[in-house]
């Protein structure tokens, strides 16, 4: 499983704070949380600051690195953004999101055309999201297919199929899981990843539901979160199944987090 | 979710006592609790007692039908046990199991065929137990077809893929999984049943564990659990898998069990 650590996000209150009186210690601190909890990746977004989000986003990508042997996920709908952040990171960056919008593609294809860069290809278009696994797919099909094509290797494409309120719609818990299953199945080496928080809106008890999400997720394929990996349910949900998925050779993840007594079980 | 309360079984040592013991109420007071729960069977083993099954399969289905309105499953490998524990069992039960294995096979079939029994189909074979999604599948495939030639329809066949301990082998768990979402896609309108706790025998956290894979089962189309329906992390786990799985019209049942604070989240 790899793990891109949420909480760098201007939209949680502490952290907008954070950015805002350029507390680099503040920041340090969670970067160094969540890369001691497991992250692979360490989120940076600072997209409510209109105006100011490129000059922040280079600046938490220096902080956060100065501190964590880590690449980051520059959080970004904005290409330009995106490219600011970019060029003061060190190592290979996953870049959260391509699309399938016209504008947003365009602007996005040239900075990772031929490039190392890990790229998130998140399943929406200018038609709007995507409901069904089918509408999904057609989605997902045409950005592999334009980044392969513009040498972007599959192993790099993170397809995120995009998570939407269950609150909702009934279906659209196992729409996504279906499309999940349904890119892994036709694509094998793409990954694919989401955000959870979406799925519970609107209903109780949000964190066990999502947690749950994340469960059947890898069931049916997914191999990459983007969590809160202080969450220590959530991790041993995670951990679980997928010695579960059979990805946990001899249940030694499994084994050794119970042992080290890191999760809440 | 069709559940059956796995309670009422002479492997466990209060149960065995009580059988033994012939204690009504204590027996009964467990069968209601599982009723109250939410089972919509209620499972009876006397599996332990070599000679004395059949008198105390009877005696435990005619106590449980005096308090409860629910069908029982006959839980028992010797169709002469079965049989009789029937020639008792008010309304529609159901048997488990029914598998490849020749005797068993052609000891229980003339039981089952041309009736209303709902029927637990065991992936076991003769040649062992199957390890691997094809395997499980070739084996159901032939209980299917021939259950169905003898008069047994599609909706009364749950088949049990055969959970197999993840610490015997890394992929038990996935060819399991996977072998349920096979079984469901290849049969529209089959069930697919199974007990959780061999999963994860020899391991730590077994009931987190078997909550897991409770919960991937449903993503993968498991539609029915032989569980403690008492355990209110499992049922929990159940309700919220459920939702995800777009088998809840308008989050009703999620927001039902909230309310009722019935579960533990």
């Amino acid at each position: 499983m790899i793990i891109v650590g949420e909480l760098i996000n201007s939209s949680r209150k502490a952290i907008a704070a954070a950015i805002e009186a350029q507390d680099v210690k503040q920041i340090q601190k969670v970067a160094q949380d969540e890369f001691a909890a497991g992250s692979h990746y360490i989120d940076v977004n600072a997209g409510i600051f209109v105006g100011k989000e490129a000059e922040y986003l280079k600046w938490l990508v220096k902080i956060v690195q100065e501190v964590v042997d880590a690449p980051c996920c520059i959080d970004s709908p904005d290409p330009k953004c995106v490219e600011q952040a970019l060029a003061v990171h060190k190592g290979t960056a996953m870049v959260n999101s391509i699309s399938l919008e016209k504008d947003r593609y365009d602007a996005l294809l040239p900075i990772v055309a031929g490039t190392d860069l890990k790229v998130v290809a998140l399943c929406m278009s200018d038609e709007g999201m995507p409901e069904t696994m089918e509408a999904r797919l057609r989605i997902a099909d045409k950005l592999i297919n334009n980044l392969v094509k513009n040498k972007v290797p599959l192993d790099n494409i993170y397809v995120d199929a995009l998570v939407q309120p269950v609150a909702t719609s009934d279906s659209f818990g196992i729409e996504f899981l279906d499309a999940v299953q349904a890119i892994t199945t036709n694509y094998p080496g793409v990954h694919t990843i989401c955000g959870l928080s979406n799925i519970s809106y609107g209903l109780p008890n949000r964190k066990f539901m999502n947690q749950m999400f994340a469960v059947m997720g890898i069931a049916k394929g997914l191999d990459s979160l983007i969590i809160n990996p202080l969450d220590k349910a959530m991790m041993a949900s995670i951990v679980t199944a997928e010695t579960l998925a059979g990805r946990d050779n001899f249940c030694c993840n499994y084994l050794e987090a119970h042992r080290r007594e890191a999760f809440v079980w």
